[in-house]
């Protein structure tokens, strides 16, 4: 349910509120411009007499940090800030340990709460955090970035990552508010704002072809930063919330969200996850494209579709092809060994999602090694 | 539900069975003498193919592991083995870290399973590393001491230490089995296990006063080893998953298990963990007294009451009074700063478990720290 409510400061857009059903750990996302400046009553309205541990990085402190504490000033609310370096890197056994640390050496109780001001970096880890620390506090996101807020805030995945591999220690733990700024992404590079189009894109992909057909229509004011920004993040938000709702802990259709993700994955880790030559948006939006071309090979949609899907994504910018990505990549023998050593790969058949047409992806269980092989070898060449 | 079942082999005790009801995390908890030899069996039953990392303790590895591993042989069950340090010291970062890096290494995925070897230590550290990796693995819990029997390995809680305190940081995560091999108790030092049995004492006094008579009746047995063990394990099993059932995650009645503990973990930290001086259900048996005695002075119970748990404490061996902890005690008055502190304690007024008679505990949230403080000044010098 998407349901607009006024703001009571007259220079800020109408909020929006997607709700996060899931019995007595429900939560709402607030979607809107100038979030931030509200914060402070907002948390105070939700948890009242509650100390807050900010954690943010340093890039997101510099920009965004002073409003926020503005905000939790004027509302009165006590609270710490805790800083880590920007970037992947900080999800980390060490940062783990200190910010555990920190927030209990601010003497944080078990009904205080945890903010996490940034990126998914900050959000994953941080929620981790709050996950541990007297084996769970209140957890609150305000996601400075266009993919934290359409995509890792939403869902309660939180962690850090492992020598063998990202992702691979952490908790589920959903927030009890996430607090969507959508004038914040105004500072985001343009790089940053299109690698998370990408997820925005994907949402029409795999399940919602109105959604797709209104983002072809819409796309620049969504990056231009006017009301459809904040239609975009709000339908993105109530998408990945419907999966969640319908299937928490990843069975069956959250797999749905993977979409261009093995594919993308596997680029990643081929460029041995050098962002200056793919970040994870560039990954899945090349990889949103091979999983179009394969389903065409396999005959379950035509090049139309395919056609439409690479002309919305090379009009924003993003990269469509293997061979946009600068430097050399591997022969599709060792793409494969990646997507083999996948964790969303069981022995011997692939995992793949498909689809159907736009908005009709599906997951398909028995797809063939050799028959990826040989696609790829093809599209590495092409 | 306490149900008898028949043991194929014959000479091993009869296999009792509590089953803790949370829904689709329910679990049984298998208690008997000669249980270890049967483990492989039981968990290839329970989770065909599964890979296993067995976590144990260097004190424990020597004396049992190779019957465990034995019997995983017999059974064909995979496993890789991963040794700590003994001793409460290895329940910090490190070591978590180092485990949940070596169960990736060991290329666990999400089917396989984590087996805790020893006691509350190896439990509590080995149940976190099965809640974070992956964010989410299999967890089975084989208690070698009798605290891990009828307690720790009961209930979900997980964690390790910060130098803020103890269990600061940590999940609930229920495992999947609990295996509790009664026999193995026969090597564990006189001291370990009074301590252990303090715990069971609790449960009596608690909430059940048939179960504390039972036990002024049965204590030797229980002790020297007989099926008398069984029962009061099996007893106390009850007695914690009943609690749990109610309130899994500690709001209300799960409190009636801090019988004792608030003055314990108060004497526990005035003598700095130093555990020549005090174990954990030392303090816990010292710390029932006083709330006996305390619960005398508030006129809720009168002196035979108290009487009674005197005799049953010390007559098993337990200490009774601060005065038997070798050294000195600080004053009153850090003993109630240290309460203070304590994570139970919600500010202004102290919350205690307090008894109306035996069997008859309840939570009492309204008691004046100025009443506990003189109560305490004259205990110290009694
Ligand atoms: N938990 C989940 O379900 C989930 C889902 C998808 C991705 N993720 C994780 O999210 C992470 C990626 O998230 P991300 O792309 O937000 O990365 P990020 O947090 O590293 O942010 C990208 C960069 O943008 C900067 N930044 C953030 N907000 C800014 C702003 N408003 N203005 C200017 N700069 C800003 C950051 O400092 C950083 O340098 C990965 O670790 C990924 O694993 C998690
Ligand atoms: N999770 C919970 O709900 C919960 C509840 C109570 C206590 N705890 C925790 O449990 C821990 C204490 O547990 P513990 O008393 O079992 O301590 P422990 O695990 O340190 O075991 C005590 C000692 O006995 C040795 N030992 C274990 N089994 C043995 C055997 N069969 N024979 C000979 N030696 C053996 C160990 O090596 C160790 O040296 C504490 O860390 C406490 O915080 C947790
Ligand atoms: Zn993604
Ligand atoms: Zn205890």
């Amino acid at each position: 349910m998407t349901d607009t409510i006024s703001n009571a400061s007259s220079d800020l857009s109408p909020i929006q509120t997607v709700s996060v059903d899931l019995g007595d750990r429900s939560y709402g996302i607030e979607i809107g411009r100038g979030l931030l400046e509200t914060a402070g009553e907002r948390i105070a309205a939700l948890r009242p007499g509650a100390r807050l541990a900010v954690i943010t990085d340093e890039t997101v402190e510099k920009l965004h940090l002073k409003t926020l504490q503005a905000s939790l000033a004027k509302a009165g609310i006590d609270h710490a800030v805790m800083t880590i370096p920007a970037g992947e890197s900080s999800k980390r056994f060490s940062q783990f340990e200190r910010l555990c640390d920190e927030v209990l050496g601010a003497r944080l109780e078990r009904n205080d709460a945890i903010v996490a001001l940034g990126g998914g970096v900050v959000g994953d880890l941080s929620g981790f955090v709050a996950a541990a620390v007297r084996r769970g506090m209140d957890f609150i996101q305000i996601p400075t970035t266009l993919l934290s807020q359409v995509d890792s805030s939403v869902g309660g995945k939180t962690g850090i990552n492992s020598r063998h591999g990202k992702n691979l220690i952490g908790a589920f733990h959903q927030p009890v508010l996430v607090l969507a700024d959508t004038g914040i992404l105004d500072t985001l590079p343009m790089r940053d704002f299109r690698a998370g189009y990408a997820e925005v894109a994907k949402y029409g992909l795999l399940g919602d072809e109105p959604f797709f057909a209104w983002l072809e229509a819409n796309w620049k004011a969504v990056f231009a930063g006017g009301p459809e920004r904040d239609e975009a993040v709000a339908r993105s938000c109530q998408s990945k919330a419907d999966v969640v709702v319908a299937d928490e802990r990843e069975s069956g259709r959250r797999a749905l969200l993977n979409l261009g993700h093995t594919f993308g994955h596997a680029l990643e880790s081929a460029v041995e996850y050098e962002t200056a030559r793919l970040v994870h948006g560039e990954g899945v939006s090349i990889g949103m494209m091979l999983a179009h071309e394969f389903s065409e090979r396999l005959g379950l949609i035509d090049g139309a579709v395919v056609a439409r899907v690479e002309k919305h994504l090379s009009e924003v910018g993003l990269p469509i092809r293997m061979s946009q990505i600068p430097g050399q990549l591997p022969p599709a023998g060792t793409l494969m060994d990646i997507i083999a050593q996948d964790k969303k790969v069981s022995r011997g058949n692939l995992t793949f999602i498909l689809t159907r047409g736009i908005g009709s992806a599906f997951v398909e269980k028995g797809v063939e090694p050799a028959v990826v092989h040989d696609f790829l070898v093809e599209k590495l060449s092409s």
